[in-house]
């Protein structure tokens, strides 16, 4: 099969399309004829050499697919041959054909494309797990800022937390991606190139703070954050592009009774990932499907310019999602 | 009435008896007529200068109480002159009367002296907010590494925890101290001038790390509570003796997903305070009548030897509480 890889860990251009051979389906996984693997930031870390696959992983990229099952392996009953699913995956998209744990694979959601579905597991799955699913869930009116916005995972919070009737504010980048965010379902979205976000959020909440703050950041946001975190607010953290070494005062964590917290999606064991696709499938795929949360698809290419795609997101210029399709 | 009042912030020697005016409940108040009053770190700080009582609250000093109710404001039904009782307080102990929110109020519990009494509620809020309230519950078999476990709210923990069927262990300054834990139940106790109790935690949960981490220290040790957290670890903190001001490494939150928190009681509205003793009521009181929690007075003294009763505690030679007595 045709599949993406690496002459080694580097840029963009590192990547090339090859023959390998394609993978076949042990006891409990699904093959996947891939039409559309979602593009992560995750997988440019990985591209650099700074995110190794876990062990027993292809290293092939990719964390999310749509397509057809193409076959099963034993102990699979959900899933037959020639289901429309999407999944999310420890690696292994950018191909042709992927396995994944028949725990982390989902139907299409009512009224979404192939397409469009390749870009919904990674943020579907990364959204539940640390807005709903690992410490107390967002309620609805809670207070909610994203950083990062137009981000894929960003879009796809912002639509999942108004969703639920949580209250949503983001920052971006530019005019351009705050009007995005606004447009999703956020009722402010600042600029953090030209607006003070701190000053622009205690104002935003009439002084109360805000309850939760999900972060993909970190460096000198962090001690933004719990300055401008409510009483028993919590910060999520789902990444740290700005520096993960911060420095805390834990007077500020008993004063206001914080939670600081976190998690990456890829390292958990497939168990939780199963667990975790439960809640996404009763409580996310029916808002997808009433249109509550849209796919966000900003850009498309084919396999071959997995590089251009890469370059995309690198520059940090698209909104929502990238795929690549087959 | 006489109480402890101060000459000016400073040493032991600062505290004196003086006659004050009698306090007067006001609607939702108990005043109460001392028989014990807990001593409380938070005390000396308190009496130090860095610890001032909340707005509208006396500088008498003492959070805790036992007594008998000598009478109720309006709106009061539960609690009747004569009534004996123990009671949560944000200040005012030190005293031959105080006035205590109803919702902070409890009754002795069966077979506890008032003496003894006198010793349980700062500890019992304490360790059911934190432990039981706050964040997720400690559960059956958990692991939890109290940090100071031979103090008034470490005994208390102890025990509290032990009497749900965590799994406990704590460190003290000694070895008579770490008898004491074990005493208490506690698994196993390590003398942190001696013991390497990273290493010794490591070693005792055969490579798992401590799921949940109950902290008053601080300083140098957080970094070592990151360190030595299991996966999905909890680290609370309730005081930080040894600095406030720590670095963490954002990765590890997000690699082990952990729960970094931490609270204060006294800051707390009467409300919250008033939900906490339901829980204590329902939950650590019948434990303390049974015997799985027993009150751990170490030492007495008179209300006028309050000076006595702090140099011991600034001494760290006590096991458990120290009270004074009226």
């Amino acid at each position: 099969m045709r599949a993406i890889v690496l002459k080694g860990p580097g840029d963009a251009g590192t990547m090339r399309v090859a023959e390998v051979p394609r993978p076949t389906p042990r006891s409990g996984e699904v093959l996947i004829k891939v039409t559309a693997a979602g593009v992560n930031r995750a997988d440019i870390v990985q591209r650099k050499g700074h995110y190794p696959p876990p062990a027993g992983i292809t290293d092939i990229l990719g964390m999310e697919v749509s397509g057809y099952v193409a076959a099963t392996g034993t102990n699979v009953a959900r899933w037959k041959a020639g289901d429309a699913v999407c999944a999310l995956l420890a690696g292994g998209g950018y191909a042709e054909y992927c396995v994944a744990p028949q725990g982390q694979v989902l139907p299409v959601p009512d009224g979404v494309s192939l397409e469009h579905a390749a870009s919904l597991p990674e943020a579907a799955f990364t959204v539940w797990a640390n807005l709903f699913f690992d410490t107390q869930p967002l309620r609805t009116r809670e207070s909610l800022l994203i950083q990062g916005g137009s981000s894929g995972i960003g879009s796809f919070a912002i639509q999942a937390a108004r969703s639920i009737g949580a209250r949503v504010v983001a920052t971006a980048g530019s005019q351009e991606k705050c009007a995005y965010c606004r447009d999703l379902g956020a009722e402010a979205a600042w600029n953090y190139k030209e607006e003070n976000w701190v000053a622009a959020g205690w104002a935003w909440s009439e002084g109360k703070g805000i309850q939760v703050i999900l972060d993909m950041i970190g460096g000198d946001y962090f001690g933004k954050h719990i300055e401008l975190l409510a009483q028993r607010g919590r910060l999520i953290h789902i990444a740290t592009t700005k520096g993960a070494e911060v420095k805390l005062d834990l007077r500020e964590v008993m004063r206001k009774r914080l939670i600081v917290t976190g998690s990456t999606l890829r390292a958990r064991r497939p168990e939780e990932k199963s667990l975790l696709r439960e809640g996404v499938e009763a409580k996310l795929w029916p808002a997808i499907a009433n249109g509550a949360i849209r796919p966000t698809v900003h850009a498309r290419f084919p396999l071959a310019e997995a590089g251009d795609a890469h370059q995309l997101m690198e520059s940090s210029a698209h909104l929502g999602k990238i795929v690549l399709t087959l």
